[in-house]
């Protein structure tokens, strides 16, 4: 992990200097993973060129940043009530603030210079603290993380990678698992627990299992009702984290006998992520992997059906820059890992949605997935 | 459901009301779930005294809110680019604009009146774009919402009690996967799982199971390398989501012989979750509340060990208010769910956590959690 995160870091560092930043401001669980390595931390990450580098964390998590990052002095921010606990944390690594950006504004205070902050996805009201503390140093750093996170480094793509082999081989598993009466959250649930236990964090978001009509409904949340029983469709919509770094991959076969309307429409389907992936390259813009997914749909009728964007950024987010959608002004660039998961959706009826992880290379992409397109449940 | 969702948007309706608000928007994951009891849903719920209800959504969620939500009228929003994509969507269901913000704008042009929306915890870029856009109507409902959710009604009350009996359930199974060798992060998999098998959407958070010194962290993150093998502390802080609605619970034992001094500390805390508990009741103070577990600790020569707040309110959110801090202002009030959970935490060494939910009555309290407070590994 070391050369993962000090690379992100000096990348951030390098990105703030060409833009006239003497200091930037990390905070939010993907930034933090992004640098850290962690998550689960109430912090910020403060990389000053005049004045250093701090990290400033709730009091409750100093220690777990003292022993489980490396390379920053942390710092602990407490209220003016809650003097008398101090966890032994040496008193010069305490700071008394009313809150985080407050006490991340008085360790900066005479470092000169704008103050970037990423705050485009940190909550509203914590957001707001930032641009009141800090005042007319206040600068919105979001492009600029935005922009550096969305080129992989080869240790990123790593771990990329590792998250991708840990989701394939949990989802083989919890295929046995996909039983008579099984219902979508049983599923769901296990196909999480194998992935934790092959060394995930977690899952990279809710896995989405649904059966028959549920999978016409792209974001479906799975359901204790919902139980396997006849033949038809079965869509799973999962990834893990590891280390930080996530996966994003999509399956739907039709279960049992019959269904061979359904299985036309996975192989349409399909046909569309591979023009898609055939797209994808350097200097591509992303509108136009978008367009080739669509224009194949639209040959055969479906492209109605087809009611979101074909991709997106993954990294240390879910969903990150480049997006790949009709109206997308990204371009695509050697080190960026997209999904192309182009999907068709009747209402009533059933979906099908297909989704793989492409890196961009120099000369052109390289699928990073590697189960089979097509399945036999 | 039904019953629990009309009345909780009826009570925000009201409150709404009493502050003059002639429209609410509710938005972000937590106030989606109280008022629909669905998530997953990128939406927007606009509440209007003179122009009715709507809940407007992604096109791609479309067909998910119309078919799993009941008692509103759905809208879709699409992008100009995106006039080729209708999923069937009825054409009067479909608002044009640049985003949900901008369609929601839309939508309450002619209704009057200021529009409070609760943003709070929206991302800083969406709370933004809602401000943009609705101009001077517009008004942070945050306050509103919050001290709306905050007290519970006896449905809801009914819900946390389920989270909490498929949560109890599930670590009793887990328990019995906690042998010689299983990793921190395999347990947290198979809890995870159990209570999902159950019928829990999830978690209620990201489970946190830590063995030996990792104890020591508040906030510890379960690690595929720490894997249980010699005597020592294990902690589980764990919870399940279930219609919506959360539990939230923590043990902590010594596994194997000996752990003496440990199990004392065990029992130092439970006395000062006892005294806690004992404090609570309808017009205490929070901070009240919490003094009563931090002088427990501090006759024993632990409170500095004490370093986070004695609890929070629990709901569709996993912290929500009140909280139960030394610098709380908040004041108890029957129908209020909130956790009291003290622990203890010698950097290096071990940390103590035990938590139990505690509903708050017009005569007193009521411990809704029901496994014993010390275990035997």
């Amino acid at each position: 992990m070391g050369s993962v995160l000090s690379g992100n870091v000096e990348r951030l560092r390098g990105a703030a200097e060409r833009e006239g930043l003497k200091t930037l401001v990390l905070a939010g669980e993907a930034n933090l993973v992004y640098a850290l390595g962690v998550k689960g931390l109430y912090a910020a990450l403060v990389l000053s060129r005049e004045c250093g580098d701090y990290l400033v964390t709730a009091l409750l998590d100093y220690w777990k940043a003292s022993l489980k990052t490396r390379g920053f002095e942390v710092k602990a921010f407490y209220r003016g009530g809650e003097s008398g606990i101090r966890a032994e944390v040496p008193r010069g690594d305490l700071i008394e603030a009313e809150s985080l950006p407050a006490a991340v504004a008085r360790l900066v205070e005479g470092c000169g210079g704008p103050v970037g902050v990423d705050s485009q996805w940190l909550p509203s009201g914590v957001a707001k603290q930032f641009s009141e503390v800090l005042g007319d140093r206040f600068r919105d750093a979001s492009r600029l993380v935005a922009s550096v996170r969305r080129v992989k480094s080869s240790e990123e793509i790593e771990l990329i990678e590792s998250a991708i082999r840990i989701a394939e081989k949990a989802f083989s598993r919890a295929l046995e698992d996909l039983g008579e009466g099984v219902s979508e959250l049983a599923l769901a649930g296990r196909l999480t627990g194998y992935m934790m236990e092959a060394g995930a964090w977690g899952p990279s978001f809710p896995v989405i299992v649904a059966f028959y009509s549920n999978t016409a409904l792209p974001h479906h949340t799975p359901e204790h009702a919902q139980r396997l029983s006849n033949p038809g469709p079965v869509l799973v919509d999962w990834g893990a984290v590891y280390e930080g770094y996530m996966s994003d991959t999509t399956r739907s076969a039709w279960r049992g006998p019959g269904g061979s309307r359904y299985k036309r429409l996975v192989e349409d389907v399909v046909e569309a992520l591979e023009n898609a992936i055939d797209t994808a390259g350097p200097g591509v813009n992303a509108a136009d992997v978008d367009r080739a997914a669509r224009s194949t749909l639209e040959r055969k009728g479906l492209a109605k059906y087809f009611i979101h964007g074909t991709g997106h950024g993954v990294g240390v987010e879910i969903h990150e820059e480049p997006y790949l959608r009709p109206a997308s002004k990204d371009v695509l660039e050697p080190g960026m890992v997209v999904t192309i998961e182009p999907g068709v959706y009747m209402p009533g009826l059933y979906g099908v949605r297909v989704e793989e992880m492409v890196l961009i290379t120099k000369k052109g992409r390289k699928v990073l997935t590697s189960l089979p397109r097509t399945l036999e449940l």
